[in-house]
């Protein structure tokens, strides 16, 4: 069996999944996603969910990353510390059967740090791969957890999770803000505000607070407050980037929403912003381990 | 009508009201606690819930402070600007009957800053009337929403609120980090690790996500976890309150199993902590507003 005569990857996360065909020719030419993350997977079922996605793509060697190999998914896959590359990934391959891989995540542990990421390593690496990226820069990939990673020589050298689109959600829909925090975020005027406001001071628990007493004071329009929010964790999460070496020029990488609100706060911060497509970095990522794969034998 | 001659107060809040009964001699003789806040106040329901408090303490003038004068509450009581002192909150009174007073709120505008209180502030003026705080100092009264304050010449010069307690409260019932936090937090080595960490950086989105991949990793026991997460926030809180001028003495106000973690938290900050009885101070301030009636007659 040959992995590049044909295989599917997927991107198998918390809440869904993303899998993607690739052909000989190393295209993809088939690919769906769906909600049947690993949490909505009973006990025993991932043979099932994994036969489903073949009855899709086709009866193929399968190459699985994300938290599908957290001790939440099919089979844990030990996460490879730091420095890590996707030669490294891929000697670290934990098989589910003769023909489904599993990609390891990636962990840090650093100057009474600790750090994990499952699943982001793969768009890094491949976004390396793709030659997207230099051998040393700085990416940041948005999402629930962003990810800030430090790339040097071509290694994941060193990473740190903020909690920005998690705590969002939680001040959304629990907390005394949530109230004035239904509209939709927009990069406008109010999330600049806000970004400069955490650019300025380290007083994220004070700010947040500040927002609702604007609002009753009629400083600020409520329209505006969710923006304004936004603009706070987002500004907080690139001053925490911004404490990375080579951060003079930031990679984004990742979904068209987030990646938007990203680059205004890294623009705000004085610096460069590129943003790049994180499914292309996935699938240059995936095709590399295939290739590690057959290489290896 | 004189108030000198026995009147009730009460500190009624969102989720709890505490009222107590001051005899002519100015003693409280009577008091009781209950979870009738203003949440569960049905709509035009202040009526029966104010009899309710004079059928248990007696049929005397009242004086409410906190969120029963918001505009959820009984009738709405128009935040007081800073600076404010007790004689500006007796001035701002509104008077729900011709027995019942709410005590105003106080907000505070500056430098693109807006902070609202309820109910702190009858405490925190009680403090200085009970001459247990000096005119000019820095008090911290914990709570689901922490309040730094200024004070100035005897008067709320300035004051920040910072949502430590409600993070906490979110973190622990909500997010990727709950299943780690059931555990009590306790003023031990752990919670002095994360307010060390928080006064040394500000990195809370990402020191939080640092604790649930040190779980992981085995580089922090579980059973720590929401002793370090606490001491992230309130280090973080601290850290915020230490820009306040005269932050080299804290006062610190409110119940004790708060107090005592913010009294680690500002030593660990270098600074002297004093921590005094919310109680008393909360009797102090409504008795001298109640004299102010008097003598305004």
């Amino acid at each position: 069996m040959r992995w590049a005569e044909g295989f599917i990857t997927a991107d198998w996360g918390t809440t869904n999944r993303r899998a993607y065909l690739i052909d000989a020719s190393g295209q993809r030419i088939d690919e769906f996603e769906d909600d049947k993350g690993i949490l909505s997977v009973r006990k025993g079922g991932f043979g099932d969910a994994v036969a489903e996605i073949r009855e899709r793509l086709g009866d193929l060697p399968l190459l699985l990353a994300g938290m599908v190999g957290s001790n939440r998914g099919w089979v844990e896959a030990p996460y490879v510390p730091c420095p890590a590359d996707l030669a490294d990934l891929a000697r670290a391959l934990i098989w589910a059967g003769e023909r489904e891989a599993i990609i390891p995540g990636v962990s840090v542990v650093r100057n009474n740090r600790a750090d994990v990421m499952r699943g982001e390593e793969v768009q890094i690496l491949g976004a390396r791969e793709a030659g997207l990226i230099s051998p040393d820069s700085v990416v940041c990939h948005p999402g629930t957890h962003n990810k800030w990673i430090h790339l040097r020589m071509g290694k994941i050298h060193n990473f740190a999770t903020v909690m920005t689109g998690e705590l969002f959600g939680l001040l959304k829909d629990y907390s005394i803000l949530s109230g004035i925090l239904q509209a939709p975020v927009e990069p406008n005027a109010a999330f600049e505000r806000g970004v400069r406001q955490a650019l300025d001071s380290d007083f994220l628990p004070a700010q947040l607070f500040g927002v609702r007493a604007s609002v009753l004071l009629e400083q600020l329009k409520q329209e505006d407050a969710a923006s304004v929010v936004s603009g706070l964790l987002i500004g907080t999460d690139v001053r925490i980037g911004m404490s990375f070496p080579l951060a003079a020029r930031v990679m984004i990488l990742g979904r068209p929403e987030l990646t938007r609100l990203y680059a205004v706060a890294v623009g705000l911060a004085g610096r460069d912003a590129t943003v790049l497509d994180g499914e292309q970095c996935f699938l240059a990522g995936a095709k590399r381990i295939a290739e590690l794969i057959d290489e290896r034998g």
